[in-house]
């Protein structure tokens, strides 16, 4: 029945900025969609013509190889021209404006902007102020969609629906868009949340985000389906939010040890790179539980939806105009 | 009369050096190709098989973001292979010379180089010394004709041919490449050339160029039909040419203010990235006489032409030996 | 006859991981293929379909901007998708392993790696460790197989077969790769080599390898069908190794006055890129007996055909499964 609903539902948007604004029904048609173009990866000719002659932009103003080259291949793979475009070696450091780059790389012809910024809400002062599509790839403390939709993705192709399921992301929240956009998504799709870190990482007004909190790994981790272990992000150790990398792994590490605990067939998730041996340990990264390179074979998937999807209505609306 | 003149003009060229050695025919000869390319860019699939199997290299041995990506989009659009070749990830570092790079390169199949590079005279260096075509994307203080040519497509798309124009160059002409092929494609198109400026900021043996010169924006304006504004150079100011880019503003700035004893229908261009406050009123760059995105956007019209035109010269070389 | 045995071998390999372990016949095999691929290169839409819809990453740890460009063209020429990942830029300086970028490259679909590293064996690390085709472009002091690959293909397009022949390489052995390739594919296919530098930059154990020593040029110059030079490596400059450029030139430099004593005939190669009036005199490079730009053209197709045989390899495997 649910998927009727969904055969009826239309795609709207032009952008995809972030994951808190979506309908459950917008994020259940981005996986669904997903699930079509995934096989489009296991052939030996990865190539469909989606989007000839349509031009993306890969704008990162922070370093991510990961994510832009996933971006790069899902365009590819749909057969965009796509162009790089990085903070280094732009007008940016000529004191250009964010604004004025986008505007001159729409006036180019530019169909898609994929933006990655520094700045919390950067994609969606773009999506206003230009035309092409902007898909946000990480903005700020913000939100990462394409991250939390694979992850949602993952979650579905190997123990179906999220309804109902007990889900935990575990670490530094606070600092992490990850997160945010994995709560927004998860929750919408129907899961129990709970956040696992010590108070001082936990984000502010925690109390009025739709999850359960918890300090201690130990106390909860035997409830969990769905354990998401964030990357430690160093350049925030040594503060006074946390000690040292020694303590992050002891208190919050998923060993082998703390496994034990946890339900046989729990699924272990990180979003990459991962620090072996601080926030999960070697043989649980590559053990039996986790899917830690399927929600990387999954982005493409993703990636490739929301880019066919953006596009479909940017052509739509350019029709009727 | 003239139209039918140039249907039976040839080009031959097979490199795009400069603009002073352009015949009046010539330059209107790329602008008139560049036409039938415009469009390309405005279809939904902006993709035409014109130069498929072709390989240009952008060789850019000073950072340029909005050149070399209108090149590269250029190239995509006619569906060649472009290969990114920059000073800092090259062989150059480790002691080859230009040429032996470009040779190299050459060796390797490449058919057109796009060269932008800090000695005048490099590209014409190039082009003497290699098979392939060399395209200049901007050489020392000496020329950057691409630039000039878009801009002289702007100007005949918006208010018609140059001819008996009074236009306007404004700023630190002396080191503006932009400003020299500006002055040869203009003056040979017909138009009056006014350079605008601090005498410490105009070109040695400015009396034997074919322009006028005034040093001061108030007195003249008036009489514009269109005003180029050079870009601020920041690493010259504060030198004697110009003590800080408050007074740069102050005397050569294009203000609201200024505008209003402009013509109404002045065309307001720069070649950007614009520097918003300094030599130019964000008002102004935006408002209704500014044409600086079409530029950008007729830029892509422009390369794509000139692409065509030395590779078409290169292929029938080719033939016919 | 030695070509209908050609004929029937079958080429089984997923990787090239230097030439070491490769047979007489599955060297002769590759540069057969090669010849196939070179009059792609020539013809003015240079596209063949073969690798379309097939992803190939350039992973280079170390800067090369000759080899990867090569490797870039010659996917490009058979339509594969080139992914561009350099150290810098990638989560490797977030503390990655090789080995998990790797994974995760491969999550994404990628059918080749080439990889650069300066840690010899890292290519092997990579080919037990993961299912992408891995291509060696240089690791460490071990090997750099298609280097040596198409200084053999030089050698049989201008000299015919290598049997017999007497080849020499010239310079730091010790800190050669393309020495150590060359030393085993040239003596495979029949060549004498022969070793010609200073004890301090011979390779340990240079007496257990296949090849001739020699300490002075001036000594057996005139011997040599072939000389290969290798390149003045500038940082190991001014140790014990060596004392100076001017000592290296005086004793190892190939000038017009040494040539003078060498066969009429003699092929003179080297790897690039050439220190002018160094390791060799200008004259020398570019006179009549260099073939230096014939190797870089003749690199694309042995690349091209490298490229063609893992990826066939990879192909057949997977339907076998």
């Amino acid at each position: 029945m649910a998927k009727k609903k969904d055969n009826k539902f239309r795609w709207h948007r032009r952008h995809l900025l972030g994951l808190h604004d979506l309908s459950r029904q917008e994020i259940q048609f981005i996986l669904d969609t997903a699930k079509g173009f995934e096989q489009i990866s296991t052939r030996s000719i990865k190539k469909a013509p989606t989007l000839r002659g349509r031009v993306v932009v890969n704008m990162f103003f922070e370093d991510s190889t990961r994510t832009r080259i996933s971006f790069t291949l899902a365009a590819n793979r749909l057969s965009a021209d796509v162009i790089e475009f990085t903070k280094k070696s732009s007008s940016v450091s000529k004191g250009e404006t964010l604004l004025d780059t986008a505007r001159n790389l729409e006036a180019m012809g530019i169909d898609i902007v994929v933006i990655r910024h520094n700045a919390g809400g950067a994609p969606k002062f773009l999506s206003r102020n230009i035309d092409a599509c902007v898909i946000n790839a990480g903005d700020g403390f913000n939100e990462h969609p394409t991250q939390a939709l694979l992850d949602c993705y993952t979650i579905q192709k190997t123990s179906g629906p999220l309804d109902g399921l007990k889900n935990s992301i575990v670490g530094d929240i606070a600092h992490s868009r990850v997160a945010r956009s994995g709560i927004w998504a998860m929750t919408k799709l129907g899961a129990e949340i709970t956040l696992v870190g010590p108070a001082t990482l936990m984000p502010p007004k925690v109390d009025q985000l739709p999850v359960n909190v918890s300090y201690k790994l130990d106390d909860v981790i035997e409830q969990f389906d769905v354990i998401n272990m964030l990357r430690i992000q160093f350049e925030r150790m040594g503060g006074s939010a946390f000690p040292s990398t020694r303590e992050y792994s002891h208190f919050l590490g998923l060993t082998a040890e703390r496994m034990k605990r946890a339900k046989p067939d729990i699924l272990v998730m990180h979003p990459g790179p991962i620090n072996r041996g601080l926030e999960i340990e070697s043989g649980v990264a590559d053990g039996k539980n986790s899917v830690i390179l399927q929600q990387v074979a999954n982005g493409l998937a993703v990636r490739m939806a929301v880019l066919f999807l953006v596009n479909q209505t940017a052509i739509e609306e350019a029709k009727s105009k």
